[in-house]
């Protein structure tokens, strides 16, 4: 039996090196490279050719290579097998660097002092509000949303959280669905996109959610930081929002087209800011080892952890 | 009896307000006016001119407006007086979120995004340290110092302190006085100054401190964070140190000389961050409002909180 790399963009000789020291009585096969398609019990996959999977005969399980895990569902001849994606701790923590940076440095107006550096301008400002007079608002309560929640708490803010279906969290003010998102928006002073791309949640931060969101804050207009999926939002409703002025400034690290293409105005857009889809990166060599002992765990007749839900997509 | 407000750069009218409408028995002068100077019982400085508080015979205390006391040693015709300085939880708060916000933006590379996006330069870095992987430093484990320790470890961070003298902390690894500086120093990525300026403080972050720094780290070299105060850095070391390669940034809210002259060549230094001195700045209203329960606790036959020790002048 084999393991199969199946992924676009990266090195996957990098990765079958990885894999194979791990692994080492496992044959490990690449998309790239003649290879006995009965043999395959396993696949690791990032951003595979929609249709590479099928055919398959004896995969058992598929393993996301990211904590994303929608490119595999937009492959419609994707094989009805588990799908595990990764848990990280590691990627949990950097995703709460990521936010816990960049909700510091707007409560600190950190882009302005960067502007005023280079003018030789001294101008300090003698009213910047406490961290637990702003309301960040966090869209997603898995691993990830709770981490930077516990922590932007220990910062002092005033932290909220919504989720799709109910959740209760302690010490957390929660608000979810559809009938609680109105409430949440308007607690919200720097609303922080966590969610997981499905049907559901693509194009959710459209002009619309933007216009909900609180304007009678600390910060001079609310702000968004999305780290969690380009398509959740709508590029030129953010666009609008800011130019309108309901927005106030938005921290991006995901986009609807990556690598964000030159054209886009939110490269030089001055109250946006553009990170390269790097919030929260694992390292691979730990990626290759969480996938590694999966495999071993259903070797072991162990089972699967991290299963996806194909009705949620996620 | 009367308070006198005595301050440089402040507006003094602003502040007679707040502290009359706290005390509204007690009458409020300042020293640009006549005023009766035996009714002074106590005196509110902030940089008033040296000589300018003697010839006050009923003089029971003196509060300092900020966190620092050392422009009142500075002058040698001050009152035999206790000296209280503010001690304000709200000023530790923004401390901390200073310390953390800067040593998070040196771990994610933040200047360097900076720099790419108006070039439009997607260039992600998929190699960046752990937050455990980075060794930050705490030079003075006071109220400030023992909060951002406190912070950075719910980051992640791998935390040590040094104070003058030795200090025990559940959880901290500390280092003490000259003889634990090397020890100290050659385990520190990130040093954040968070010490007061006294005279076996001043001038202390020089070229044979910067040399100690570890140059075995994680982050391409070490990084100063001064948030303490300017006189406690030599500037023209720790620009020879960012030329020479053994300092790879600096981030400085405190100047020798404030504000930062133009011709200073920190402003414009691409290693070196400036912030105009608002690292902790306490709102006017809770300042006025903790010095005037001191008053009253005074009135009251209760003893004064957060009395200064000439002898270490702080």
């Amino acid at each position: 039996m084999s393991l199969l790399l199946a992924m676009t963009g990266w090195h996957v000789e990098d990765w079958r090196q990885r894999f194979q020291a791990l692994l080492p009585d496992m044959p490990v096969v690449t998309l790239g490279e003649p290879f006995d398609r009965r043999a395959v019990h396993y696949v690791a996959s990032w951003k595979h050719p929609p249709g590479s999977l099928s055919g398959l005969p004896n995969l058992a399980a598929i393993f996301s290579l990211g904590a994303g895990v929608d490119f595999l569902f937009a492959d419609d001849r994707l094989p009805e097998v588990p799908i595990a994606r990764v848990v990280d701790p590691d990627l949990t923590t950097r995703m709460s660097e990521y936010v816990v940076l960049h909700c510091l440095s707007i409560l600190r107006q950190q882009r302005r002092y960067d502007r005023q550096q280079p003018l030789k301008n001294w101008d300090d400002d003698r009213h910047q509000p406490a961290a637990r007079s702003v309301r960040v608002g966090i869209m997603g309560l898995g691993e990830l949303g709770l981490e930077a929640a516990e922590k932007l708490k220990v910062m002092g803010f005033d932290v909220a959280g919504w989720s799709r279906s109910a959740k209760s969290v302690a010490g957390l003010a929660t608000f979810a669905g559809a009938e609680g998102m109105a409430a949440f928006l308007a607690r919200t002073d720097i609303l922080v996109a966590l969610l997981p791309l499905t049907e559901e949640t693509r194009g959710m931060i459209d002009a619309e959610l933007l216009a909900g969101l609180a304007q009678d804050g600390r910060l001079g207009g609310p702000f968004l930081i999305n780290a969690g999926r380009g398509g959740l939002q709508v590029e030129t409703d953010i666009l609008g929002a800011l130019d309108a002025g309901t927005l106030e400034g938005a921290v991006l690290d995901v986009f609807e087209t990556e690598p964000l293409p030159a054209e886009s105005p939110l490269w030089t857009h001055p109250a946006v800011t553009v990170t390269p889809h790097n919030a929260a990166m694992s390292e691979p060599e730990a990626v290759a080892g969480l996938i590694s002992e999966q495999i071993k765990r259903l070797e072991a007749g162990e089972p699967l952890r991290h299963v996806v839900d194909p009705s949620r997509g996620y």
